[in-house]
C-alpha cells in the first residue's frame, strides 16, 4: 500500500527536510496505523503518540487551529483551554470518531486508574475526514480494537503513506489521497530541532492543485470533478520548546500550506491543524507551584512558520504521490497523482 | 426523583417566568431522561429536542459558547462554523459522550439514509459533566440504549428534574445537583416569546454560593468542602428570532448567571453554553439561491441578554431544590439544599 | 475628589486585600490620574504603568478578554497576537482614544529612536468609557499633553479613586461611577504574591446594582433609570508568573466579578478586560534564541481566578463609594452610593 | 503614478473579473487617496465608502479576521460584537492612525450631532501599514485633513493603484508595493453579483513571491532580502447578502489568496481582513423590533470563498504591477514588478 515517493518528490520551500521526512523526524514521537480493506469497506485508524510514555501523566504542550469548522474532530476545546495534549491522537472516518475516543478513554483508564476517581477526567483527541465515496462509512466498520491495533504498533521509524490506516478511503484534488508526512530541520542556538507534519487529506477540488511547479495536474476520471465534502486534518509536532500561544501561531500556518496548493479551504471540508511540542512537558502530578520552562524567543518563529506552511504543503503531496490507482466502494475509482506524473515524464520524454 | 421546587421557589431577577417556567416553554422544545441508579451505578442521559422533526434535514440556528474549557463536549466546532444544530443535544456523564455520540449517529442515519452517500455527515452535540464522586464513572454504564431511550420519552411538558437522567449523579456547590429548568416570558413586537434555560449542573465549591437574597447555604458534610473538578452544561433555547451572531452574545450570558450565584467558573470545569433558536429553521435541501429571514433588531437584545443570566442562575438553583438528598458510590452522600431550606425555615419559626 | 472608602468599606469574598487595597501592590505598578473639571468638561485620562521603566525595551506578557465588545479599546489584537504590552495603559473617555494613542507614539518615539528605522513600530493601548451624559465628549477636550500629565504623576502610592482621572464623569448603576481598585493577597510557593484591580465604571441599569450582603441600592434621581450606553475597563496585574494563556483565563474572570454585582454584560457597554503580569518581562532586545521562564502550576490557577472576580468586584464598588455626589454638563446631578449607604445608617438607628 | 496594469496582468483563477477589475465594481462602493510625497515624505492615506450617505445611520453588515495580529488596525472589536461598520474605512501608515481615527470621529459628529449625547458613541475604523523604510514614519506627518483629502475625493470609478495614497510607501516581497485592487463576477439566482477586494501591500520576504505561473521574480537590490516588518490590510466587498457569520468566513479566505503568493502569514506582519456587504444595510434608527434580511443559501458560499481567495491574490499582484520604480527615505530604491515582467519579456524575445 505505500510506494517508494522518492521517485517524484515534490519538495515545497527550502529549509532542509529531516533524515526521514516525516513526522517520527521529532524525537520520541511515533506513528502507528490499522487498515480496514475488505469489499466496500475501506477505511481504518491511524495513532500519532507525542512519546512513548504515560500521556495523561506526562502531558504535551498543545494548540489547535480551526481552518475551516464543518468538521467532528473531538478534543479540541480543552486542548486550547489547558494547553496540553494528555492521550494520543487518532484520526479515522467522519463516523467512527466515538469508538476511537472511546478506545482513548478505556486505554487512559487501564494505565491511570485514578481517572474520574481521585484525579480529573481524560480528554480524548480523534481528528476525522469523510471517506464516504471509497468507504461504506454507514458501516461504521472501525472498532475500539482497530483503535486499540493502531496504537499498539506505533513506531519512531519512517512514517507509512498513502492509502493505509485513517488515509485508506481517502481522496484529495480527485486524486487517491490518504496519509502524508514530510519534516523540516532547523537550526537553533546551534542546536538541530525538527518541525514535522503528518496529514490526512480528504479535500480539494479536482483542477485545482497546483504543484510547486506551477503544473496544474487534472485527474482523467470526470466522476471526481465536483464538490468535494472533504477535509484535512494536520498534525505538526515539534521540539522545539514553544508554549501553548505560539504554538497556536505555528499551527495557522499549516493553512497556508494548504493554500499554497490551490485550496481555499472549502465550505464542505473540515480543516483543522493539531499543533504540539514535545519540549516542556506538562507533570499530571507536579507539586511545585511554581515550574519553570523554556521558551523559544518570539523573534525567532518566522523560521518555525515557515517549515510549518512547507512542511504541510509537502506532506499534502507526499500523501498523493504514495498512494496508488484505488478502486472502493461500489466500484469507485481514484487515479494516482504519482501516475499522472509517470504520464507526464513519458510525454516529456 | 422530582420534587415539587414550588414550595422553595428562588425566583431570579424581575422578568416574568413561562407558564412551565422550563425549557419546554418554548414551543416545540421536547425534553426526555434516561435515568440509570443500580448500585454504584448512578448516571443518565438527558435528551433536548430542538423539535421533534428530522432535525438534520431541518437544522436550527445555534451558537455555543464556552465559559471555561475543562471540558469534552463534542460538535462545538461545526456549531460556530455553520450556526446550526442538526442532532438532538444529548447530556451524559463525561466518559459516555461516545455512546451518545453514536446513537445520535445512527439515529440520523437510520432517518437520513443519504448521510455520508450522497450528502454530508452529521455532527452530533453531546455535553458533559463528571459524576465521578457519586457513579462509578469508569464502569461507562451508559449505552447507546439509554441515549435512544431518552430520545424515545422526550416531551414537551413539564422539565422533570433533580437527580434525574444525565443529572443524577451530579453535585453542586457541595449540595446534590443534577437537572433543572427555568424560563422567561418576554413581549416582543406585541407577541408573546420565551427563552428557556436548562442546566446539567456539577460545578461550584462548597461555601461559594450565594442565594438571591444573600444567604450562603453551606452543606453540613465536610467531605465536600473540597476542590470541585465539575462542569456545568447550559442549554439555552428560545423562539426569537437570531441569528448565530445573536445567540453566541445571548449564549455568553449564560456565564452572568453562574457568576450571580459565586461562581468563579472555576480551573477544573468544563463550563458550556448552547444556544438555538427555533425561528428560521434551515432546510438542508434548500434549492433557492437566496433566503428571507426574521431577525431581531439588536437594540432590542438585552431583554435576551437579561433573561438569559436570570433563566441560568434560576435553573440551577432548580436544579438543587428538585435533589433529594442522595447517597451514591460507596455511600457517599450529597444534602438537598431543599432541605437546607427546611431548616432555616424551622430555625426561623 | 477622593474619599475614605473605609467608612463603608464593602469587602467581597474572603482573600486577604493588600496593604493599600488596590492595583499598586503589585511591586513596580504605578497609576497617575490627570482630571478635567470646567464647566460642562468633565472627563480626563488615567494612566497605568506596569513598570517605572522603558516598557518597549521591557514590555510584560499580557492578555486581553472582551467581555462585550461595544467598545473603542485599542491595541488588542497585537496583546492577544504577542501576548505582550509594550507601553502604558491609558484609560479616557471614548473620543479621546486618539489622542492617548498618539501621546503613548510619541512617548515611545522619544525614548525608543529606533522605533520605525531599524525595529518594529509600538502597539499603544488605551481604554475608554462613554462619559457623555456627564462630560461634552463632543468637544474632545483631552489633549496628548493631557495623557503625557497622567503619565508623568504616576506613582506607587494608593490609588486615588472616585471621579477623578478618566473617570471624572462616569456613572455606574447610576450612581456616580469612576476609578476604583481593590487588590488580593496570594501566598504561592510561600511567598507573597498580589493580584490588582483598576476599573473604569460606566456601566449598569441603575436598579440592578446589588451589594455583597444582598442590598439593592436604587438611586434617587429618575432621570438615570433608563437604559445605560456605559463600559467598564477592567485592568487586572499580578506578580504572579503566569503566561499569556493563563493570563487569558484570569482576564476572562473580571466578568464575574461584574456578574456578581448584577450586571449582564449590556449591549450597548463595551466591557474589556486587559490583564498583566510583571513577572517574566520580555527583552525586545533578546539576543538568546531560547530563554527560561517561570509560570505557575496550573493546578493553582484557581487562587487566581477567585483574587480575579473578588478584586473586580470590590473594585467596582470602591469606585462608587469614593465617588461625591457630582453635577455634571448641563446640570446632570450623579447621586453618591456612598451616601446611600449613610442614608441607611441613618434609617436603621 | 497610476500604470495601466492591463499590460502585464497576471490574473488569477478563473472566475471572471468585474469590468473595472476593482473594489468599485460592488455597486455603491467609493474609493479615494491622498498621496504625500516630500523629501523623505512618502505616506498617505486612502479611504473606502461602503456607500456614499451617512454610514452611521446606515451601516452595513461587516466582519474582521486577523491573519497575524502584529498590527494596529482599529475598530475591529466593535466589527465582531456587533457585526457592522458605521464609519468609512481609512488605511495609512502605523503611526497615523490617531489622525485617520479622530478624522473620522469628527466627520460623524458633523453628520450626527446626536452622537455621545442622546445616541452611542462611534467607532472608527483604520488599517495601517509600516511604511518605515520608504517613509520619514517618524514624523507622523498624515494629519486630519489628509484623512478628510482621501474621503472628500473618493469615486465609484476604476480604483488608482500602485504607489498612491496609503501604499505611496510600501514594500511588496522586496518589490515597489501600494494600493492594489481586483473583483470577481458571481453569478447567483440568476443575477450579477460581485466581490471585490483592495490591498494594502507591505508584506513578504524578497525571494518568497511565487506567480501564478509558477514564476519566482527576485528584486536585484540585496538591501531588501532582509525580514520584512510589514503588514497588509485586505478590503473585501460585496452586494451578495451574507450575514455577519458568512461574511467572517469569507473574510478568512483572504489568508488563502496571500499565501498562492508565497506568503506565511510572517511573525512582524498585521495581517488583517476587514470584509463588509452593502445588501441588507442596518438603519440605526430602526424602531421595528424584528427585521427581514435576506441571506446567501451556505451551500452557495463556495463561489464566494474563491472569489475572495483569488481577487486577494490578483488584487496584490496589482498593487505590484501599477507601481513604478521607487526611491524613498535616504534614497531607499524600490524596484517594480512591472520591470521585472518587462525584462523576463526582454530575456524571452
Amino acid at each position: 500500500m505505500r510506494r517508494n515517493t522518492e521517485n517524484f518528490r515534490l519538495a515545497c520551500g527550502n529549509l532542509p527536510s529531516g533524515r526521514m521526512n516525516g513526522l517520527t523526524d521529532v524525537p520520541g514521537v511515533l506513528v502507528g496505523h490499522c487498515t480496514l480493506r475488505d469489499g466496500d469497506i475501506n477505511t481504518g485508524v491511524t495513532a500519532i503518540l507525542p512519546h512513548g510514555g504515560n500521556l495523561f501523566r506526562r502531558k504535551v504542550v498543545a494548540a489547535s487551529h480551526v481552518i475551516n469548522g464543518f468538521g467532528k474532530t473531538v478534543g479540541l476545546v480543552q486542548i486550547d483551554e489547558l494547553g496540553a495534549i494528555e492521550t494520543p491522537i487518532l484520526l479515522t472516518n467522519t463516523l467512527s470518531v466515538a469508538a476511537c475516543s472511546a478506545a482513548l478513554i478505556r486505554d487512559a483508564l487501564a494505565r491511570n486508574p485514578d481517572i474520574g476517581r481521585t484525579t480529573s477526567t481524560v480528554n480524548a483527541v480523534v481528528g476525522e475526514c469523510n471517506d464516504g465515496p471509497l468507504n461504506d462509512i454507514q458501516a461504521m466498520a472501525v472498532t475500539e480494537d482497530h483503535a486499540r491495533s493502531a496504537l499498539a504498533v506505533a513506531h519512531g521509524g519512517p512514517v507509512e503513506q498513502g492509502s493505509i490506516g485513517a488515509g485508506t478511503g481517502m481522496t484529495c484534488f480527485g486524486f487517491k489521497g490518504g496519509i502524508g508526512s514530510a519534516s523540516k530541520r532547523l537550526e537553533i542556538a546551534g542546536e538541530d530541532f525538527h518541525l514535522g507534519a503528518l496529514v490526512l487529506t480528504n479535500f480539494g477540488n479536482a483542477g485545482d492543485l497546483i504543484l510547486p511547479d506551477g503544473r496544474r495536474p487534472l485527474p482523467p476520471d470526470p466522476e471526481v470533478k465536483t464538490t468535494e465534502k472533504g477535509s484535512v486534518i494536520v498534525v505538526l509536532a515539534t521540539d522545539v520548546p514553544l508554549e501553548h500561544r505560539q504554538l497556536s501561531r505555528v499551527a495557522r500556518r499549516g493553512g497556508a500550506g494548504l493554500a499554497r496548493l490551490g485550496s481555499f479551504w472549502g465550505h464542505g471540508s473540515g480543516d483543522i491543524t493539531i499543533a504540539f511540542s514535545t519540549a516542556n512537558p506538562v507533570d499530571h502530578d507536579e507539586d511545585r507551584d511554581i515550574v519553570s520552562r523554556r521558551v523559544l524567543n518570539e523573534s525567532r518563529i518566522d523560521l518555525l512558520f515557515r517549515a510549518a506552511a512547507e512542511a504541510t504543503q509537502e506532506a499534502v503531496l507526499n500523501s498523493m504521490l504514495a498512494a496508488d490507482r484505488f478502486v472502493g466502494r461500489g466500484g469507485t475509482l481514484r487515479t494516482s497523482l504519482a501516475d499522472w506524473l509517470n504520464g507526464e515524464a513519458g510525454r516529456a520524454s
